[in-house]
C-alpha cells in the first residue's frame, strides 16, 4: 500500500499531520511555501525524502498564487497520482517575479532543516529548472511543475527498487528491528528502510518487525507502528533501552533502519539513536542495513564529520503533551540526529543495488544528484 | 545531602511518592504491609536497596498494629533518623500471631518485584529475627524493631563508603553518564551511582553529570535529575537514543550505574537500557562502573541467566501521562531489566572497595548476606 503522505491537489499541499498520529488521521492542507516551511520545522512532515517533495510541492505554491492573481480561478497545476498526469496552466505571468518568488521559497525551506542532504537536492533542482527558463513563463511553469511532480515520482520508483533488492537480504520467519520511521510516511509513500519490509512481504515472506519508539518524538512507537499495522504487518514496539536487551537475545535477524544523509566514505547520519543500535548489532553479530535512495549521499560530504547535526528545542524532551517530566534547571542534550560511523553499516539498500564495502571507492563517486 | 526517601514515624511507613516527582514532592504514610507492597509494585518507592527498607518497614506495620490492638495509644516502635534511636514497646501480644503476621507480610511483599535481590535478602533477615525470638513477644519486637533499623543504617553506611571508594576512580572537571535513578531515592538516601558522585564534589571535585531520560517511567529525566539539582550538580538530561551520541564524542569520563542483582561471575542485572551503555563505553573506550552494595551480589546466580528479568505492563509504555502514544494493535517489549554481561564491566564500586576482574573468584565467595 503507497501511504498518502504529501499531495498536490487543487493547488493546495496536502499532508497528513505526523504529529497528531497514530490518535488522529488530520490532513493539512497549505497555499504558501512559508506554511509549508513551517510544517517542516515542526515535524508535521518528516523524513528525508518526504521534506525534498514538501519543499519541491512548497516552491510549486508560489507560481500557483502568481497564476492565480494574474488569472483567479482553477489550479495552476494538476497532479494525479493515480495516473501520473501532471500539468500547468499556460497563463502569462512576469517570469522575473516567478524566479524571484521560486528563489525566495527555495531560501525559506531549505534553512528548515540542516541534516537530510535530499532538501537541498530537491530545492536545488527546482532552482536549476527555473534558472534554465528565465524568459518564458508558460515552459517556466510547466518545467517546474514536471519536475516536482518527477520528484516525487522518481522517489516512489526509487522506493519500490530499495524494497526489491533489500528483500533479497532477509527470510521469512525472521524479526527486523528498525528506528525511527523510515517507511511511507517518511517518504513518497512506500518507504526505505520498511519499503523492505513490505517488499518482503509481497514476496510472501513472514516477517515480523521490531520498532525502537524512538525518543523524543516517538516516531516509531506513532507512525512506523501505525503504517505498519495498516498494512497489516506484525509490529512490537520497545523503548530505545530495550533494543540492548532484545538483541542480545539473539530474536532479531537484522537491523534496517533510513539515513538522512550519507557522507562519502559511508559515515551515516540518520536519527538520534542509530548509532546505538549499529554498535549493538556489531557487538552481537546481527546485520545492520542502512536503506536510503542514493539522493541520500554526498559526496561533498567527505566523512561524517562534514555532515552538519540539528540540535532541536529542549522542550521536545522536559514537555511531553504539555506536562513537564524534567524539573527546572537540567540542562537537555537534544541532537537530532547521530553519526554512524560506515565500519559498523553492515551494506547500503539503494535502488541500484546493495553496496558493500570498501564504501568510499563506490559511494564516492555518486553522481551527487540523486538517482 | 541524605535524602529522606522512606522514614519510620509515629507507627507509619512515610515515603515520597516517586511517581509524582519532579512536579510535586508528594509524601505517602502507609500503616499496612499491603499498603507498602502496592507502592513497591507502582514503583512509588523503587531502587534496589530503598525496596530492600521499605519492605523491612512495611513487615514492622504488621508488629506495630497487633501493639496497638493490643494497646492503643502511642507507637510500637519509634526510630530518629537524626540521633539513630530506636526501640520498640514492651506490649505483651501473642508471639505466634505476631510471627504468623510478619510471615505473611514477608511473603506480600517478596511477592512484588522479582529481580532485585536486595528485597529478598532484607525480608529473610526479618523473617531470621522472628524464628530466633519464637516466645517472648517483647523480645520479638524489639530484634525485629532493631533489625529493620540496622538494615536502614547499614545501608547508608555502606552507600557511604560506596562514594568514597568510587570518587577515587574519578577527576576534576570529569563528566559522568548514569542509567536510571542510583541516588538517594532508590537508597537509604545517598545513593550507590550517584553516592560516587556525590562523595567526589565532597571532596572537591567539580562533576557534571549526563543522565539518560531512562524510559519508560523516566526515572533519569525526573529523579536523578531532582535530587542532584537539589544537591547543587550540573545535570544534563538526554533521551536513551542520545547516548550513543554523547559517549562518541569522547566528552563523557566515566559511566556508573547502579544494579538490581549481580552474579556470582559477574553478571550484572540493572534497569532497562543499562546493556547499551555498557557495550557503548565498551566500544568507545569509556570505563564502565557498576556502584552496587555487597548484598545486591546474589552467588546463589552463577550467572545472568540465572536472574528472573520482570516484564513489565505494556501501559507503561503505550501510555504517556495518560494519552496513548501507540496505535492499538501494536505489540509491546518492555523488560524492566537487562543483564550487562561481567566483560563490560570495568570494575564493582563496593562498601568494602573496588573490585576488579576476574570476578567470578572474588564475587563467588561473597558471603551473600549483605555487609
Amino acid at each position: 500500500m503507497i501511504l498518502q503522505t504529501i499531495d498536490y491537489e487543487e493547488g493546495s499541499v496536502v499532508m497528513i499531520d505526523q504529529t497528531a498520529l497514530p490518535l488522529e488521521e488530520r490532513m493539512l492542507r497549505f497555499s504558501r511555501a512559508d506554511e509549508v516551511a513551517a510544517a517542516i520545522r515542526s515535524m508535521r512532515v518528516r523524513g528525508a525524502p518526504a521534506i525534498g517533495i514538501a519543499a519541491a510541492f512548497g516552491m510549486l505554491l508560489e507560481l500557483e498564487n502568481l497564476l492565480r492573481e494574474s488569472d483567479p480561478g482553477t489550479a495552476g497545476f494538476f497532479f494525479d497520482r493515480k495516473t501520473g498526469m501532471s500539468g500547468a496552466r499556460g497563463v502569462a505571468i512576469d517570469p522575473g517575479a516567478a524566479a524571484l518568488k521560486l528563489n525566495q521559497a527555495a531560501d525559506l525551506l531549505a534553512a528548515t532543516r540542516p541534516t537530510a542532504v535530499n532538501l537541498f537536492r530537491a530545492v536545488e533542482r527546482m532552482r536549476g529548472v527555473a534558472r534554465e527558463n528565465p524568459r518564458d513563463s508558460a515552459r517556466l511553469c510547466s518545467e517546474t511543475g514536471a519536475e516536482a511532480f518527477r520528484i516525487y515520482e522518481e522517489e516512489l520508483e526509487t522506493e519500490k527498487r530499495i524494497g526489491s533488492f533489500g528483500a533479497a537480504l532477509l527470510q521469512s520467519g525472521m524479526s527486523v528491528l528498525t528506528h525511527c520511521n523510515a517507511g511511507g510516511l517518511a517518504t513518497a509513500g512506500y518507504g526505505t528502510a520498511l519499503a523492505v519490509i513490505y517488499s518482503a512481504r509481497e514476496l510472501g515472506m513472514d516477517i515480523r518487525v521490531y520498532a525502537d519508539e524512538t525518543r523524543p518524538l516517538l516516531q516509531g512507537g506513532r507512525l512506523t507502528a501505525w503504517e505498519l499495522l495498516k498494512n497489516g504487518v506484525d509490529v512490537t514496539v520497545l523503548c530505545d533501552g530495550a533494543a540492548a536487551s532484545l538483541i542480545s537475545t539473539g530474536k532479531i535477524g537484522a537491523a534496517i533502519v533510513g539515513a538522512d544523509r550519507i557522507a562519502a566514505n559511508g559515515d551515516t547520519a540518520n536519527k538520534i539513536g542509530t548509532l546505538g543500535v549499529a554498535v549493538l548489532c556489531a557487538r552481537f553479530g546481527v546485520p545492520f542495513y542502512v536503506a536510503a535512495p542514493l539522493s541520500t549521499f554526498d559526496p561533498d560530504a567527505t566523512c561524517g564529520e562534514s555532515i552538519p547535526i540539528e540540535h532541536r528545542a529542549d522542550e521536545e524532551l522536559i514537555y511531553f503533551n504539555g506536562i513537564r517530566t524534567i524539573p527546572e534547571g537540567a540542562r537537555i542534550y537534544n541532537p537530532a540526529f547521530d553519526v554512524t560511523p560506515a565500519e559498523l553499516v553492515t551494506a547500503f539498500i539503494t535502488e541500484k543495488g546493495v553496496i558493500y564495502p570498501p564504501y568510499d571507492r563506490k559511494t564516492g563517486r555518486l553522481p551527487g544528484e540523486g538517482s
